[in-house]
């Protein structure tokens, strides 16, 4: 059975990411959104708050991927460019858009709409709005880009109500096999060969110190749930022999 | 005054990232440590365990940044591939490593330093060795690439060990000021105007949710200490007549 498939990039665009000053929250909380609708996350691109960075990684990622998710970038203030950039690299205009503002009045009083604020408001043309319950100020979907806030909290909203949007792929089977303290230096040698055996399914060796402690776990992925399950069974198997080797990872 | 950046740019190799079962925990880290070098993180990207995936991406990032700090990938088992990669991108060879070998030694028995185990001996030609104190298997940095464990206590120490080698520059000076949950949206058009009036500096305004409100920094961040502090002067002015509008962000 051959699928198709659906694959992701995430770019995630702010200066406060790569100062170090903001930890980013949102990578890791798409990447297991996304898997359990099917859709593989294959790149994610930080970049700084600048036109050329955001257009450039925008082009580079939504040519090459089913969907692009960006996060932040999208306020009221003047590093906020993120609408800018989309419209540019998809070569369409962008004004401020009155589905925008009408969402907006919810929250805002007319004399508030100030012109900072009705920034929020510019959507590219041919964009569908994508709501935000919390602050109101619109995230959009154009083509297959998907502009979403950075706050995680308004992200994850944003997520919430663009996902039935999406199309959706087979979920990944995944099994973890816990190597219970086995270093990885004594099972890689016979985890390469049943790698190498089982090529539809994809097989990875996680290292965590855990107190000082190596915790290895051993990850299959695939799509057929079969494979998976036979995969892990021959890693199981080739473990056994190998404990009581007392070497460190 | 005009002083070259030094900049770097960070990629992360793992499928475990990207399917989202390990959160990333070291490109905030390395940010805020190379920050405090005076180094500018300009970019990241978050790639696969695949080759092509890997070499296309080191190749775009080193000649592109003064430095590039990789993580993960550099262990014994089969999808551990960022040493070949890397020699496979500056066109180099790459073989077990004496030097390697002799600190693999302090950890392992001759018995114990199996085929698998070697393969992290395994060091681009010309590479300097990165010490790791903690498992021994060591990174390396060749040309302008500096290849990290992805275990974060690893990575650490691996940056302890490099930074002393590493071209430093003048570091940023960074004013924080907090804008007591005053919404961005009031403060954004007269923010914009002094940001232009200050074009040395770089302005930005953050804002993330606290038990469900709005808690707004602007941070002002620039090489020149008093070009900051100018700017940072004149956003705190700017504030004072906008107290009072009671209106949400």
């Amino acid at each position: 059975m051959t699928v198709t498939a659906i694959t992701a990039a995430i770019l995630v665009i702010g200066d406060e990411i790569l100062s170090g000053r903001t930890k980013d929250k949102n990578i890791g909380y798409i990447a297991e959104y996304i898997g359990a609708l099917g859709i593989d996350l294959r790149e994610v691109r930080i970049v700084p708050d600048d036109e050329e960075e955001i257009v450039a990684a925008l082009n580079a990622l939504r040519t090459r991927y089913t969907y692009l998710f960006t996060t932040g970038g999208i306020g009221p203030t003047h590093d906020d460019i993120t609408a800018d950039c989309v419209a540019k690299a998809l070569g369409v205009g962008i004004d401020i858009d009155e589905r925008a503002v009408a969402m907006m009045r919810e929250r805002y009083s007319a004399q508030e709409l100030n012109e900072a604020r009705l920034r929020m408001a510019r959507i590219p043309f041919g964009a569908e709005l994508i709501q935000n319950p919390i602050s109101r100020a619109p995230g959009f979907m154009i083509d297959n880009v998907i502009v979403m806030a950075g706050v995680p909290a308004i992200m994850q909203a944003m997520l919430d109500d663009v996902a039935p949007r999406l199309r959706t792929g087979v979920r990944m089977v995944i099994e973890t096999i816990d190597a219970h303290g086995m270093p990885e230096g004594i099972y890689a040698g016979p985890l390469a060969i049943v790698a190498k055996a089982h090529p539809t399914v994809s097989v990875g060796s996680y290292p965590s110190l855990v107190d000082g402690r190596f915790r290895n776990q051993i990850v299959v992925r695939g799509r057929d749930a079969d494979a998976v399950s036979a995969c892990a069974a021959a890693i199981q198997e080739l473990l056994v022999p190998l404990r009581g080797d007392g070497a460190p990872a």
